[in-house]
């Protein structure tokens, strides 16, 4: 099934306007849409990642998604480019390239498929790096040249700017920032991608939720979130906190305290802006930020330190995915 | 006293090339040379920086020798600009920020200074910094767009370029990469910055000398180095490796873990094609890089296994500081 929302603003289609698609790649769901100069949706659809094996199987139905929307407003021979952000995407070869959520194993020619069956040019990127191009024209980070997008969700991500231009590395595989090894010790906890001690381990929605689970079994301290069916999720700690829940609130506490220490290295090496916070685990706001902060500036180098916002992404949840994919298409 | 000799080639200045004068300031000396377009020191010399309370009685000193040197290549009229390579050197500013090895304490207009009095352009930036810049025009990593330089001296320091520019950060600072903090432990070690764990603190020669202490005193293995006096310097520890010494060669497999494991971390973050090592330390050559290696390879992102070379500056150490404080005049 495939959901199409159109944008209040569709009926204002300028045909001498710029027009570009972004197609974001989730384990889940695949969202698109076209995207103005102005970085309006005009609309957008989304349908199921799984259940397409083979992998020309779902470039077609996504191809075909996208034809239906582009004749809905009327755009044929309008549209420029295409941006797309998945998981383990290389930037440079426009492949992805062995992601643990997705079907499609080894190294997948996402670029040169779409190009060919679309006729349009394509780029790609993952998915934290196009919520790095996202917030650069569109979002928080309008105007700056040195910062950090870091993604709190399922996994940790990271997108880094500098000179005002995406840091993709020698091979397209620049800001792996949850892969950071943040705990070396031997009781450090194993991360998706096979290691231990990654800061994904700690600071994604998964990272938390176990957490949750260490203090909830260390302790006898009485709390809401005894009462709730695990896995946790990053909303239910957020919202225990919100009744004044003590663990709920430690939790965040141990997880920002975590999360700044990381961030107070990235500023030695960067020496960013502003670190962009972005994703579902941003939405504990003040419980998850103020740790944060405490830990950046107890730990960072004395001559950088207040020289870096730490902000949260204004860009709304569900246009975000799409405009940064539509960000490296421009 | 100034110490100035005249490369062969000086006979060959030639009135119709560009030259740029590169000023290295140390903690003790302060290195200076006039750097054709090639990358070929035409003259340099050197001088105390120690000695020169007041800042400006420092810089007239400098600007007199330079302007001897000028005279005597006959290249009056031809100095197009000048690169000063300096510690706690802000880039965009043009500053030095409370060095804590110079004798200049707060915030030193270092370029304006030099710029109002030889009336030429001038550009600063911290010594590992223009290492980088002086690997990219001249050394090592000539023609690569990403790669980290790591100055491994009496202090440790870095360099990123990315997209083929140097990574200066908003506010010109980036590039700390000895004071990304490895051990969070309670028993780190206390940096010279004031914090503890810092890279520094482990892999600078005073770092190394640290560790060679800490191993001396906890074992009663044999060692050559128990005959030699303390401090002991990376070469002393570096003989005594050449003689088969256990201890000494422990300390570099103690360091080159700790180094190792860092680098996969910025390994994770830049994807860089290059990690060039640079400074006194380097010179302990496979006794240190194998334990690096191999530690970047047991701890490197899988993906990003093999992405990276570890090279050593190919730049004569002479030459380095100079060339490199050059390549920002450029």
């Amino acid at each position: 099934m495939c959901l199409i929302e159109e944008n209040d603003r569709v009926n204002s289609v300028n045909n001498s306007s710029r027009y570009v698609i972004g197609i974001d790649i989730g384990g889940t769901n695949t969202k698109f849409g076209i995207v103005n100069s102005e970085g309006v949706i005009m609309v957008q659809g989304s349908m199921s990642t799984t259940g397409y094996p083979v992998f020309g199987d779902y470039v077609e139905q996504v191809c075909l998604e996208l034809e239906k929307m582009i004749g809905k407003c009327g755009l044929e021979g309008h549209i420029q480019a295409v941006g797309i952000g998945a998981p383990n995407a290389n930037f440079h070869e426009g492949t992805i390239e062995s992601a643990p959520n997705l079907e499609w194993k080894g190294v997948v020619p996402l670029a040169k498929t779409f190009s060919v069956r679309l006729g349009l040019p394509v780029r790609v990127s993952n998915d934290a790096n196009a919520a790095a191009l996202g917030e650069m024209l569109y979002g928080t980070a309008r105007g700056m040249g040195n910062f950090i997008v870091l993604t709190l969700g399922t996994g940790v991500g990271g997108g880094v700017v500098a000179n005002g231009k995406l840091v993709s590395g020698h091979d397209g595989l620049a800001g792996e920032l949850g892969h950071v090894i943040i705990d070396n010790s031997p009781d450090a906890r194993v991360c998706g991608c096979g290691r231990a001690g990654c800061l994904e381990a700690y600071c994604s929605a998964s990272g938390i939720a176990r957490t949750a689970d260490m203090m909830l079994a260390y302790t006898d301290t009485p709390s809401l979130l005894r009462n709730i069916e695990a896995p946790l999720s990053a909303e239910d700690i957020f919202l225990a906190a919100e009744q004044d829940d003590k663990i709920a609130k430690d939790i965040f506490e141990y997880t920002g305290n975590i999360l700044g220490k990381a961030l107070a290295n990235f500023i030695a090496i960067l020496n960013p802006e502003a670190i962009i916070i972005f994703g579902g685990v941003s939405k504990a706001g003040g419980y998850l930020l103020e740790p944060v902060r405490r830990a950046i500036d107890d730990n960072v180098l004395p001559i950088l330190k207040g020289k870096t916002q730490l902000l949260v992404s204004t860009l709304k949840d569900s246009d975000a995915a799409i405009l940064g994919a539509s960000a490296i298409a421009w």
